[in-house]
């Protein structure tokens, strides 16, 4: 019942008017040639791919659900999803952004995060699959031995075999510190693996014929804690010199959890039971090694999100414009018809335009952040690598967890514009919200990543960070200075700016007498940082649009990006108000609750 | 997995302590008998019903959800629904709140809504066919003849029969003005009815032998719209007149919803194919007749996210206890353990008092509400009935949307302390927060209840009733003016009550020069209105445990009380600053989106 359609416009619109990305890329040897044509062919493709091959399984895919053989231990994925991943493997789809010595197409990131951006739209179940395993594959690629390199990432970018990330244990969530698995040394210069994984996203399934397990394990001299971690490679069968399958090897998938949502993807309990695997990267250091491409993954995060709401709002517009429904308070605006469309309501176009600023705002950040990661790898300059990576280490847990939260806000709203029907399974927008709601807790949970940006990306450097980036924002409010029409944008940025510096600061004092307020008051932060980046990219985007218009041109894009910008400083900016004042009333009405919690 | 404990002392605080309901009892004769000792029995034998025969079948009925035979029509529950309802009839409990009349307990409604609280924490499903039932009950009960409520209101009374209210059609939503089923008069002075309707919770199901359908429709000499609607009461099976059941009428289940949550509840596509049916009340005053349980039942549906706020708290709280993970910020607080429970972190605590406070505030105020409901129907002085009616009315929509988008947030958040569990159906906790979801669309959306608070209940008397209202706070305000321990919860109150004020006239002004201003800033208001209501609730609970404590009262639910209370004042009230600027914001950069929502 729902429909899709690839939001090429405005992502070319970000790409190419407001980021200015292949004029960025040209600065990047490995990407200097991919131009505005190239990406937008590419987005093009990939965009048929997401709207004609994968949303049509996106709700026969929650409906079934996987399956898992008691004995055999194999996973069986929905009906039309291996056969989708045979296309994706025969579009070269696994390889757009991957390494071209390992048969990658070599891409920027950039353009497979819009890439992805599509594919969450379409069926962010499915995506699991392919994105975990581009995780590991970034990992590999980063930390394992040239043999290693050799032998697996020609097959993961090829898409013959896929990959996970088996981090968690049932005792563990966040806390991998307490982890259990255990890895004993073998004569071989292997190591033999024993414990109980859960939440592994893939762990089993039918699309290939070899899974490649990136699995945490302590070796038996680990120091307690997180500093005792190391990384090992597991592949579901044990593989000789040259690659080939031979027998399966003590890895497999010991049940499956059934969830909320995203129920098309294999959530899996993984057993390890005397699996050889080999050492990736130091000994202890496997945390590290994991966490190299944390960035990329909490992006990607934060794109499943941005795709669920581009997919809601959508599905919630063509609604509202079709039902027929009361009439408007201001007076009969379709006489000849037996009552107005409910778009004649202010709250209804509230709920719509709430999850297209979201969406576009969300869309502008996150590539923003991608081109980001593409000029940490790639830039011929030191210090422009050090400061993309400065700038996307703080931005990161923002998109994560603002994109998220807005996910869910933004899902739930466009839910509410269907009435009744948002609630009934056959119209689809009721999964989207489902399948929104672990976006907000896996790769870290909200609360984690409000912690990583107020503790670590912002105080931990006095604001060093987030005082550097707010120079942008100087810039943009100086060269509007003189602009009426750009008022309505930039006032209340700069206003949101300087409020944001004091208010930093005044937690940052407060943090120095009890660490506990950075606690209590990361989440508001959280928001706050993400309203004052929101608003300067939509600045920058009613910025775009008002030169374009002021120039001639008619084309109702740009009026539509003025009216949703005007819209996002009036309603959804001014959260901010309640957000400090919360976070200012500090943490001991929290804390002081030893009888409300008992 | 999760548990359930009725919360009986929290109850008994506030119909006790708080609001003193078995004072204000005394004063309506059907009641005066009506002491605390009977209630807190009631209760118990009541909460006992709910933790021990519905609470169990509430994860299992979500999982079977319910069956449709094609050929039959007939509607199957889930596993032991039938027999909870049979010990449900044998218990008396449908009864209870009934007309002693026609076999009734005649309890009050503040005892039956108590009561209803802790059967939608075990299972909204269920209660939903108890509950429906309880509405056409008191719909017959005030407007059917007398000859209808001898042969209906003893079966309904007995839980022989249940009953339901079929009002909407699949092209109508909320705009009933625009339904279509006929009913032609008879000979005998019955009418065929037919026609289709939709979203008919209990429409069938295979608890009881004969189901008795209100229904909306149109006689054929009915205006267009709203007021060419009558009322009609249809019986499942053609009955003679001694209320035999005879051959089936032509009312018939075509179809069942699959749904988001509350999949125990069988929501029916109707058919009536030529059904005999009787009028119910005046021709064409059918809506009227029907709204006149809407108080009550909108009351209700708070009372259902109520209860999955009260039961997800719960179930987070003891999940945080024991769940050991990571230390705490402000250092070690259990160095015997390896991790320290996730209760150290401030941001759980946030988490958890959010559903604390929002459950504790909402059970005083909807209790306050059923009261009001009670003094309405029964006391002796005219001019009380017509005070109390005035005030329930302007306070319903904000039981209705407040308390459903607070449980919607809360249950949200209970979800979240479990991380990954929380997203786990095994955990209980998404059912909680899928069921929650209806609650913000059922019997008026919460867009309709605020349009109803700020367009009719507010600004339809100037203001009038809202006025009266605050004189509450004032002379709470006034009370507690010298006393500093108070001043945390006085203070914002009364400063609030102001802003409410002036908040008010501005938006009434801004309404007079457009009427889109209301819609534009119906729902902001409303969450301002009801933290006002709130924050009014929250600082009298605070001033019966501060007295308590000031006269030496060492229970800890005094203290918990007050320091739920601090939470309240210092994190979720200060949302009001951000919504009165929202909604000063005004309806323009709605309006005026053409090109945006295109």
């Amino acid at each position: 019942m729902p429909t899709y359609t690839p939001p090429l416009r405005d992502m070319q619109f970000v790409l190419n008017e407001l980021l200015q990305v292949p004029q960025a890329l040209k600065a990047l040897p490995a990407h200097a040639e991919t131009d505005a044509d190239t990406i937008s062919a590419v987005l093009e493709e990939g965009g048929k791919f997401a709207a004609e091959v994968l949303f049509p399984l996106n709700a026969t895919g929650d409906q079934q659900g996987c399956h898992w053989d008691r004995d055999t231990h194999a996973v069986k994925t929905p009906d039309g999803f291996k056969q989708a991943f045979a296309q994706f493997v025969a579009g070269g789809w696994p390889a757009l952004s991957c390494d071209p010595q390992y048969g990658g197409q070599g891409l920027p990131i950039v353009v497979n995060q819009c890439f992805y951006e599509m594919l969450n739209s379409a069926n962010q179940a499915w995506t699991m699959y392919p994105g975990l395993t581009h995780g590991a594959y970034e990992c590999l690629h980063a930390h394992g031995t040239p043999e290693q390199q050799a032998l697996f990432l020609p097959k993961l970018t090829s898409g013959e075999w896929t990959a996970t990330m088996c981090l968690t244990e049932a005792h563990c969530g966040t806390d991998l510190g307490l982890l259990r698995t255990k890895a004993e040394p073998q004569a071989d210069g292997s190591y033999k693996l024993t414990g109980n994984k859960i939440f592994i996203s893939s762990g089993d399934h039918d699309f290939v014929s070899n899974i490649v397990h990136l699995v945490l394990a302590r070796l038996p001299d680990a120091p307690v804690g997180s500093k005792g971690i190391s990384l090992f490679v597991v592949s579901k069968h044990v593989l000789d010199g040259q690659g080939q399958l031979g027998a399966p090897n003590g890895i497999y998938c010991s049940g499956l959890e059934h969830k909320m949502g995203i129920n098309g993807s294999a959530t899996c309990q993984m057993t390890l039971d005397g699996a050889v695997g080999h050492l990736v990267g130091q000994p202890h250091k496997g945390l590290a090694a994991m966490f190299v491409m944390m960035n990329a993954a909490r992006i990607g995060v934060g794109m499943q999100s941005l795709g669920l709401t581009e997919v809601a709002y959508q599905n919630a517009l063509a609604y509202a414009k079709e039902r027929i429904q009361s009439r408007s308070l201001s007076g009969v605006k379709t006489p000849e018809k037996p009552a107005d469309s409910i778009l004649v309501h202010p709250d209804v176009r509230k709920m719509l335009l709430t999850a297209k600023a979201y969406a576009e705002g969300g869309r502008a950040l996150s590539l923003h952040c991608a081109l980001l990661i593409d000029q940490q790898l790639n830039h011929p300059d030191e210090q422009v690598r050090a400061d993309a990576s400065e700038e996307v280490a703080m931005l990161t847990p923002i998109v994560k967890a603002f994109l998220t939260d807005n996910g869910w806000t933004a899902t739930s709203a466009c839910l509410q514009v269907l009435g009744g029907h948002g609630f009934i399974r056959e119209w689809g927008m009721e999964q989207y919200v489902r399948d929104a709601r672990i976006n907000m807790i896996y790769e870290g949970t909200n609360t984690i990543q409000s912690l990583d940006l107020l503790g670590r990306k912002v105080l931990g450097n006095q604001g060093a960070t987030l005082k550097k980036w707010g120079q942008r924002i100087t810039v943009l409010v100086a060269e509007e200075a003189g602009n009426e029409d750009m008022a309505a944008f930039v006032q209340p940025l700069a206003k949101l700016g300087q409020q944001m510096t004091a208010f930093t600061q005044e937690i940052g004092m407060k943090a120095l007498g009890n660490a506990d307020e950075v606690g209590g008051a990361a989440v508001d932060y959280m928001r706050v940082a993400g309203h004052l980046v929101f608003a300067y990219f939509w600045a920058r985007m009613a910025q775009v649009a008002q030169r374009q218009l002021a120039a001639g041109n008619r084309d109702p894009f740009y009026q539509a990006k003025l009216q949703t910008a005007r819209f996002y400083f009036a309603k959804l900016l001014p959260e901010t108000a309640s957000l400090m004042q919360t976070a200012r009333n500090g943490v001991d009405v929290l804390m002081d609750t030893e009888a409300a919690l008992a």
